[in-house]
């Protein structure tokens, strides 16, 4: 049985919706992040980063931090989502870290400053709007060619959804970038992904 | 053959050193970020995101971008520095995916701020200097209790190796962090990390 520590945001789902697709049993442990109980002694000694999301997964036994890794271990234990080799396994492994070091770390900078810093800070609000203005322009210019992120569906569509689900909170409109509107409503029509989406309950 | 489109940078070094340590031939093609050459027609056909390091493999054929999906690239075709399954390879890409979604994009921000931003936002340099140091934090426990990042070397120690070289720009002195200091002298000290570092000539 896999036990997954989670809170309602999109790095938290991304697993989710991955244990959906996968149809792998699995145990939701909230850990209520604006409560602080990401720090309590329990959590860190699963993840010493003191983040969601984490698995344990008795059938190791083992533990994973880091939604990225946990993504690709999972695809791993249930073979699919990302290709064993050969080209297509590195366009899934390249756009999945496109979204674990660009969109997510950008996005998340653009919510804070924009929704959660205790006074406006101009620069700020100028560059992380103008750096994720930009991201979903190489989005939208991959999606142009491709049906999806990496070709076929695979973990790197699964890391950016939830990502893209907050498009009102970075002030982007999705009308701005028709490919990744289309890709956001086939996604989004995945009923694994709308499981996914309502973790933690 | 593989081409490395690089420039002296913690992502650029990541992957010149994973060539040197496995050992395989390899051309360097500068791509001069000072002077926006990452925007050029002929890069951007190879990464879309227009940032440094790329690599085009010919015996593929394939292109990768993003230095994490580069690592495991090269590992994958090497055979080494990253386990092929069990818990072994799950630490080692957890310790990665930690380092391209935390220690790079956060240390990144603190280097804009602390060094490039044209005027002091006050706001930024206490954020982005408070994390930077709970990160070191997180190295410093892990390296507490384990000689490398994810126990043996591994591509984990070489993506976040070239980051921790530029400590002085973080304002860190490792004397502070005397587990990430002993590290850091330890994986410095192989030749496969100084020849790596030295790129582009
Ligand atoms: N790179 C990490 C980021 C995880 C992350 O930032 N988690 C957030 C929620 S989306 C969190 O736990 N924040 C609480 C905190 O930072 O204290 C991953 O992809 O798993
Ligand atoms: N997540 C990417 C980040 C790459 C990156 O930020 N590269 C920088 C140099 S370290 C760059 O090319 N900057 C030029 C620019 O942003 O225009 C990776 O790990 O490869």
């Amino acid at each position: 049985m896999i036990t997954l520590y989670t809170w309602a945001t999109p790095n938290g789902r991304k697993v989710s919706i991955m244990l959906e697709e996968c149809g792998i049993p699995y145990t939701v442990r909230p850990v209520d992040i604006t409560r602080g109980e990401q720090f309590a002694a329990e959590f860190v000694a699963i993840n010493p980063n003191a983040k969601i999301p984490a698995i344990v997964d008795d059938d190791g036994p083992l533990t994973v931090f880091e939604s990225g890794a946990i993504l690709v271990y999972l695809a791993e234990k249930c073979g699919r989502l990302l290709p064993t080799a050969g080209p297509a396994r590195y366009a899934v492994l390249q756009w999945l870290m496109f979204q674990i070091g660009g969109v997510g770390p950008m996005f998340g900078q653009a919510h804070h400053f924009l929704r959660f810093a205790p006074a406006p800070v101009p620069y700020a609000i100028e560059r992380y709007g103008k750096e994720t203005r930009r991201l979903y322009g190489v989005l939208e210019a991959r999606l142009g060619e491709a049906e999806y992120l990496a070709g076929d569906y695979s973990i790197a569509d699964i890391a950016t959804f939830p990502w893209v689900a907050r498009h009102a909170w970075q002030q982007v409109e999705l009308a701005d970038f028709p490919q990744v509107g289309r890709w956001f409503e086939t996604v989004g029509a995945r009923p694994a992904v709308q499981r996914g989406m309502a973790v933690p309950a």
